[in-house]
């Protein structure tokens, strides 16, 4: 059960001028689910993508970081059920006839095509099947088909991602639209977080690429489930320049502001939503770190707190158990750390001042904290003026059973 | 049930002529429970000790690091049931309190009382119910005591950890004694390691201090349950020079190497007893990084595998799951890595070859070896001589349990 997100409707999704959507059933896991998205961007947009770190990267995101330095992508192709992970240089060469199918049904060159694996790591992917319904695929490209989209990228997601909002920009309307998929960050076998962003609006490359990192870096940046980084993992910003803006080309004037607020806060409530429906999730935590030197430091903490085994089964337990927070924040490496100038709160009660249990603190303020399902954990460092946010969930029974269970 | 891990015998605890033993009940959590042990160590003995790097330490190290800057120990007084961590300024002046009371009653200065206390988080310490039976454990000193200290240092292990061992040196009979508690890094609101080593052998103190240091990197440093690490940690090695040996006053030569094993081995097998005996672990994994280029990056990859939630509820379930192993290696954070020459193996059976599953591997080998419940997992970085071995067990349901129960 998700903690508190409900599942998008199909008519809250706003089409994206300038971005056709086509969806197929490539029975790569399952019989007549759809499980392959092709997304068609109309020339003369703007397309900007993020990816794993992880040194071990699928095949996929090799050749989709290959192609999209030789030329504007035109087309993204997702297939969920199989992350082309680990699958050495036979995945290679299935990655590059799947974008050499949709080169031939499209008369394009074939690297103008990106694709994106999410699924099992390990298994060869199956060419045929996804080559198969290629055409099919093509075929049924339309711009209202985000909400099938959002469902046909999904894999052991208990519910789809995705989210519409429009904004008023130099008179004129912007509407940007975006899905996500992913459960933890990896879900037993399974390689993860993809998101696609589409906007309408005209962004000049350098101004989206710039856009997008700060997203990223503000969102699924800052969001663990189990602090695990899957091979797969990319987003992507599309900006089709249908909208009939003034072309944005510098991103600190206030329309490249407005419209950056707007694609973060988008890219934050998809990454919130990930961190919702993550693996055995009962509760959604904020980390908030303040009065650190830099927010490094302050993302450390947050990260330290964020990945204890120790807080998260407290947190599962809705124990107040301030000792397992402290003790984090104490071993997370912060050089000349004065703890006598820290203070943590659960929500607003404050449990630890002056690096001690507080004197106004009582077991049944925490307690009342710990009972809700959304819960801000914050650390005042008490040492400068930055400060960053990592969002988590809990460690329940579920965790384990879900990545404990067999592959099957 | 720890882990093909079986309690000392009485009769195996050998005693170290020139330290002494005294039991005590203070009754801190359970009436009748031996609950505090104090050691006497003889004149003209050297003794070095190591504490947590937490930088929210608790009183009692704080207290212990300052006695050993100024004296010579002649006591260490250990209780369990209360840390006598978060505590302030109260909870250092319980730890003084403390050592006085031992001073009165051995007619020293406190500043040669070392206190540890290890239990529970955030409770201030009994300090009557201590000096109250401090003469008891006083009037009961004796050598042949470690059995019982085993014992009476447990807070929720679930078997006691103590070893000695007998070399020959320059024709000197030398034994080694040492006794260990801690049942993951931090049990539920418990700050946790605790060690105490000694010798009868005659060792010059800046040569105790690196077989302390080296011996502790090579063990308890080399070791993780959940990543967490206590607010209490500290081992401590103790040299009376009763055994009649030339003193050993440099490391270098073939009869301090020769102790040095001795110590290392004694401290690896207890170290390893906390991991046998970790939270609801079921099995005991070895993670061996060779081919690095130093051993900090291969302890790095290391504990990137040790603490991945994803790989340990992987080995909970004896699933042969490479993918995880494989994503562990690649989000550690090596730099320049080349994948292509990565090899992964589980005990004797290759995995991953050259950064691709391995043509040989079949899942029916990868089954077998993960049906043991003693693994190890040996990666080759490729890429230099260094390697580096840290010591784990899986993460169950019982770790969630253990770790969600409420404080009670």
């Amino acid at each position: 059960m998700p903690v508190n997100l409900s599942a998008p409707t199909s008519s809250s999704l706003l089409p994206i001028d300038g971005i056709e959507i086509g969806i197929a059933s490539a029975g790569i896991k399952t019989v007549d689910k759809a499980d392959l998205v092709l997304i068609k961007i109309a020339e003369g947009s703007s397309t900007s993508a993020v990816y794993t770190k992880n040194a071990f990267c699928a095949a996929p995101v090799t050749i989709a970081k290959q192609h999209q330095q030789q030329t504007p992508a035109q087309y993204l192709l997702i297939n969920s059920g199989n992350a082309n992970a680990g699958t050495g240089e036979q995945g290679m060469l299935a990655a590059q006839n799947c974008c050499q199918a949709v080169a031939d049904v499209a008369e394009v060159t074939a690297n103008t095509v990106l694709p994106f694996s999410t699924g099992v790591i390990g298994q060869q992917l199956p060419v045929e099947k996804i080559t198969d319904v290629i055409p099919h695929a093509y075929q049924n490209l339309k711009t209202d088909n985000w909400f099938d989209a959002a469902h046909a990228i999904m894999t052991t997601d208990t519910i789809a991602k995705a989210i519409s909002q429009k904004i008023e920009i130099d008179g004129q309307t912007i509407t940007v639209t975006g899905m996500a998929k992913g459960s933890g960050m990896i879900r037993p076998d399974m390689a993860t977080m993809l998101s696609y962003i589409a906007t309408d609006a005209a962004i000049e490359q350098s101004v989206l690429d710039s856009m997008l990192q700060n997203s990223v870096d503000q969102s699924f940046n800052r969001i663990t489930v189990d602090g695990d980084t899957s091979t797969n993992d990319a987003c992507v910003l599309m900006a089709t320049g249908r909208a009939g803006n003034k072309p944005i080309t510098d991103i600190d004037n206030a329309s490249a502001e407005k419209l950056y607020q707007l694609i973060a806060e988008i890219s934050q409530q998809l990454a919130h939503a990930i961190v919702r429906d993550g693996e055995g999730a009962t509760k959604f935590i904020a980390v908030d770190i303040v009065q650190g030197v830099n927010t490094e430091e302050c993302r450390q903490v947050a990260y330290t707190i964020a990945h204890s085994p120790l807080v998260k089964t407290a947190l599962f337990a809705s124990d107040p158990n301030w000792g397992r927070i402290l003790a984090a924040v104490g071993r997370s490496g912060l050089v000349e750390f004065d703890l006598s100038k820290v203070a943590i709160y659960l929500d607003n009660v404050c449990i630890v001042k002056n690096g001690e249990p507080a004197s106004t603190y009582t077991e049944e303020q925490g307690q009342q904290v710990m009972d809700q399902d959304e819960i801000t954990i914050k650390v005042e460092l008490g040492r400068g003026d930055a400060k960053d946010t990592v969002w988590t969930c809990d460690f329940s029974y579920d965790y384990v059973k879900i990545n404990a269970e067999y592959r099957s």
